[in-house]
């Protein structure tokens, strides 16, 4: 017994979030007691809801507490015949924080990974070749990370979109824009060769 | 809009949290959804409460969910007859880690700070001096911060004390176990010297 019981388990209780330690738990709990309490009670609310409402877009598969995500449900999005593929839902913000990109997404939620029982079923591959047969669809942006298993997802969902009528393409390897070249690695700088652009 | 509502609720309040930014609240609102949603539901539950119901302990000022906190209510603790004055509850919890004191407790929260308009009645001290008139207190240890601040509340405080029929002593300051000298502050270097100890 380190504290009074309820003090103890709101600590442990905030354990459970990622990179939050025994002395950050601590830090949190004290700082909400003390200081915080609405925004404590708040985050309560928040959290007791999004954990029971929130589920998948019927479409994209990203998490949404409705049946269509914003950005499915949104007409100025789905007329673009765009698909661009990516492992996760955090992966959608970063390429929506650019605002570039303006057809839809279709969110894996993971990779191809055979040892921990991650296969196309997991990943709803069927539910994107749905898409792809019946959807007005002209292009299928693989935008899965570049690592083995995203390179290895890319080239496999590749292989099932062949079979339907669309433009096939992976998000090109190479230097990071502000990057120096010295700090890049050898394998990144030889495909940022292969892949140069003609000016 | 970058996400459903409810996600981006959860992401917001995620930041009411001290040290949670933007992209560490989002991380911390996907993994929960993703592969944590009984903690998640845990947490909720454990913040809903302790948010409306921990308040302070009656004798020592505390966090407890209880009249008196674990440590005033056990009849081993309150017998010793010294307390020892601390600013914040998580200084209780780094005594008892070490486990060699064995008396009770006086929580400030907080120090004497004129200017942010916190006194002596902010710090409790009229029941930190009822303690010491009506009980069988024979010691006082003021283990304020090390700060300039700590010292004055601890001085302010031992004036206080002077009144009544005790022994008021202060944490000593030196130099800290397992540290070289190379890297200690002169200032405490000086103290450690004044507060030498025959061997």
């Amino acid at each position: 017994m380190k504290f009074s019981p309820l003090v103890d388990e709101l600590i442990e209780s905030l354990r459970c979030l990622p990179g939050v330690g025994p002395k950050s738990a601590q830090r949190m709990a004290f700082q909400l007691l003390e200081r915080n309490r609405k925004a404590g009670q708040k985050l309560a609310n928040a959290l007791e809801r999004s954990m029971s409402e929130v589920g998948h877009c019927q479409a994209c598969r990203t998490f949404t507490e409705q049946e269509l995500c914003p950005i499915c449900s949104s007409p100025k999005r789905g007329n673009a015949g765009v698909i661009c593929v990516v492992e996760t839902p955090a992966d959608v913000l970063a390429i929506e924080a650019g605002g570039h990109f303006m057809g839809r997404y279709f969110v894996l939620l993971g990779h191809l990974s055979p040892l921990d029982g991650v296969g196309p079923d997991e990943l709803g591959l069927e539910l994107l070749e749905q898409h792809l047969s019946s959807e007005d669809v002209t292009e299928l942006i693989l935008a899965t990370n570049p690592t083995v298993e995203g390179d290895a997802t890319a080239h496999f969902i590749a292989d099932i979109a062949r079979r339907h009528n669309v433009v096939i393409s992976r998000i090109a390897h190479g230097v990071p824009v502000g990057g120096e070249l010295e700090y890049v690695d050898s394998t990144t700088l030889a495909l940022s060769f292969n892949g140069r652009i003609p000016l």
